[in-house]
C-alpha cells in the first residue's frame, strides 16, 4: 500500500455508512502514550527520537494489530503527501510540519492510525464513520492492550498515563465526535450548543481541531479533561451529550422544512446549482456548498446525490488531493479551477 | 386585441433581432405634442381633458396611423393592467399612476404607442429592438405628419413645439438607447462612459427612465437638449456616440474573454446556475443573473439559451407580468417564489 492508492478514495470515516450519519459524520478517539525510559519529545536528543521511532516501529509490526498495517517514515515522505494525510485526519499538522524523525502507521481501512514521535511518542487514534465511539473503544482499547504488552508505557500510579502536555495527563484520551450543524447554524442556535457543551467541559471545535475555524458548518465536541476520570466514564459523558445535539439539529431541521420550505430549498437548489457551474471555487466556499447539498440530501429534498459522493468531493478538492490527483503542484489560482472542475465532473 | 394578448409575448423591441442586439436592446424616439387651442394637461380643467382625449382618440383612429393599432381608455383599465404596460415601456409610470380622462394607442408589435393626456397631450414612441434609429425616426416622423394634418400643434414660430416642461420645449424630441453593458460594468470603466457621454450634453439614466437606478447593467442613452437643434441633429449626434460606446463595450467583453476567461466563464455558469435552480428569486438579483448570462450567450459562452428566451424572461418576470402569467394578486414573498419557477419553467 501507498499513499498514492489513498488519493482517489476515502476512507472508512467518510463513507457515510455509520449511525447517525446525517448529523454525524465521524467518531474519533485518540489516546497519548509515552515510551518509559525515554525522555519527552521535546526535551529528546535525536538520537533518542530514532532510537523511539525504531522501536516503535519494530513493535508496532511485530504486534500484529492489523492486517495490512503500513508504517510511513515521514522523513522521506514530501510535504504533499504529509498534507494529504492531514487532510485526511491521518496525522496532525503537527506532525506534518514538524522535523526529525518521525511517522506514523496507517490501516488499510484508515481507521486506525497511529502517530510516532508527535508532541508524544505515541499517539493512538481510531476514527469511524458515524457516530459510533463504543465500537472505536473497542478498537482502540484492544490496540492500545496489544502495544502496552511490548513496550512500556509510562505509567504514574496516582496521575495514570504520563504526557507531555499536561492537559492529556490520566487517560491520556481525546474522544471527538465531528457533527454536521447546518440548521443550528442557519438558525443561530449553535451559540445555544457551544454554551450548553461548554458548562460541561466538552469543548467544540472547527474540522481540524484545536485552533481552528468551523466551516462549512462542521463541527467537533470533545471532552476537554483526562485526568480524574476513567476512560469508560469520558465515553459515557460523550454518550450523554452528543444524541441531545443530535436531535436539536434534526428538530430544527423538520422545523425548517415545515416552516420555511421554499427558503431552504432555494438554499440547497443553489447550493447544488453553484457546485454544478462554477468555474473557479475556493475550498471555503466548497464546504459551504457542499455543507447545504449534504442537508439537502439528508432531508430528501435533492436525490440525485448519494451522500458518499458528498464527502468525497469534501475530502478529494481539499489542496493536496487536488495536486494528487492532477499529478502536479497547483498555486492557489490553478486549485480553485481544477477543483471547479473536478467537482463538475463528479455531480454532473 | 387585448391587454392579456401582450402579457405572454415579448414585443419587437425585445426580439434581439435588432442591429447591434450584444450592446443595444432598443431604441426608442418620442415626441412630445400639444394641441393648440387647449390648455396644457396640467391646467386643464376635466372637461378639457376629456375633449382632448375625445379628439385625439378620435383623429388617432381615423389617421389609420397603423393597422390593427387600439385604443386603450386607462381609466377603465385596472392598476396591475397599467403596471404591465409600465413594464413593457408602453407607458409611463406617470400615466399610470395619474388619473382623469387618459389613455394609450398600441400597435400590433408594440413598436407604435401613442400616450394621451400624460405630461403633454401626446406622446408619439417608437420602440426597437437593437440600434436602428434611422428606422425609428423614420415610421415616428410619418405619424407625426399623419397626426399633424388632422390636428393643430401648439406650435411656436421661434421655439418650434411647445410643450409642458420647457426642457421639452423645440423638437419635443428625445431619442434613447438602451444598452447592456455588462463589461464595463465588472471592469468599472462604466464611469469613463458617463463623463464622456454627460459633456456632450446626452445623459445616462437607468432601465426605467428619469430618477431610475440602472439595474443588470441595463443603460440608457438619450439627449437632454431638444431646443436650437433640428431632430436630424439630435439623432445624428447620438448615431456619432452610441457606436463607439458599443465599439468600448465590445473590446473589454473581448478583453475580459482572453486575459480572464475563467472568471469570466465562471461569472457567466454561476449565473445560469442559480436561474436554473433558485426556488426564491428577486427581480432585481433575476435582472442581474439574466445580464450575466446575456454577456454569456453574446461571448458564445453559453450555447443552448437564445437571447430572445433571455429577453422574455426578463420582461415576464416582472411583478405584473408574473400576476397576469399566474392570474392572480401575489404579494412580494409569493412574486419570488412564482418568478424562480417561472424562470426554471423557461430555461431547464
Amino acid at each position: 500500500m501507498q499513499i498514492s492508492d489513498l488519493s482517489s478514495q476515502a476512507g472508512e470515516w467518510l463513507s457515510g455508512s455509520g449511525p447517525e450519519t446525517d448529523v454525524v459524520i465521524s467518531s474519533r478517539i485518540r489516546l497519548a502514550r509515552n515510551i518509559a525510559g525515554f525522555p519527552f519529545i521535546s526535551k529528546a536528543s535525536e538520537s533518542q527520537r530514532a532510537q523511539v521511532q525504531l522501536l516503535l516501529r519494530k513493535e508496532i509490526s511485530r504486534a500484529r494489530l492489523e492486517k495490512g498495517l503500513f508504517y510511513l517514515d515521514l522523513q522521506d515522505t514530501d510535504s504533499l503527501d504529509r498534507l494529504l494525510l492531514v487532510e485526511r485526519h491521518l496525522i496532525s499538522h503537527e506532525l506534518a510540519r514538524g522535523s526529525g524523525d518521525r511517522g506514523v502507521a496507517l490501516g488499510r481501512q484508515e481507521i486506525l492510525s497511529i502517530m510516532v514521535n508527535e508532541e508524544d511518542h505515541l499517539r493512538l487514534q481510531v476514527l469511524q464513520s458515524g457516530f459510533q465511539l463504543d465500537q472505536a473503544w473497542s478498537v482502540i482499547n484492544k490496540v492500545d492492550d496489544m502495544l502496552g504488552k511490548r513496550v512500556e508505557y509510562a505509567f504514574h500510579g496516582d496521575l495514570g498515563y504520563l504526557t507531555a502536555c499536561p492537559t492529556n495527563v490520566g487517560t491520556g484520551l481525546r474522544v471527538s465526535v465531528m457533527l454536521h450543524l447546518p440548521a443550528l447554524v442557519i438558525t443561530k442556535q449553535i451559540e445555544k450548543v457551544f454554551r450548553a457543551v461548554s458548562k460541561i467541559n466538552l469543548a467544540v471545535r472547527g474540522l481540524y481541531g484545536e485552533g481552528t475555524q468551523a466551516s462549512g458548518d462542521f463541527y467537533q465536541i470533545s471532552n476537554q479533561v483526562t485526568l480524574g476520570q476513567s476512560e469508560e466514564d469520558i465515553i459515557y459523558a460523550m454518550k450523554e451529550v452528543v444524541p441531545q445535539v443530535i436531535k436539536f439539529e434534526r428538530e430544527v431541521r423538520q422545523s425548517l422544512f415545515t416552516q420555511s420550505l421554499k427558503g431552504l430549498e432555494d438554499r440547497i437548489w443553489r447550493a447544488y446549482g453553484q457546485l454544478k457551474c462554477a468555474r473557479v471555487i475556493s475550498s471555503e466556499e466548497t464546504m459551504n456548498l457542499l455543507s447545504s447539498l449534504r442537508m439537502g440530501v439528508n432531508l430528501g429534498i435533492v436525490t440525485d446525490v448519494p451522500v458518499t459522493t458528498i464527502n468525497e468531493i469534501f475530502l478529494l478538492t481539499q489542496p493536496a488531493h487536488l495536486q494528487k490527483l492532477e499529478g502536479r503542484k497547483l498555486d492557489g489560482g490553478e486549485r480553485d479551477v481544477a477543483r471547479a472542475t473536478f467537482i463538475r465532473n463528479r455531480i454532473n
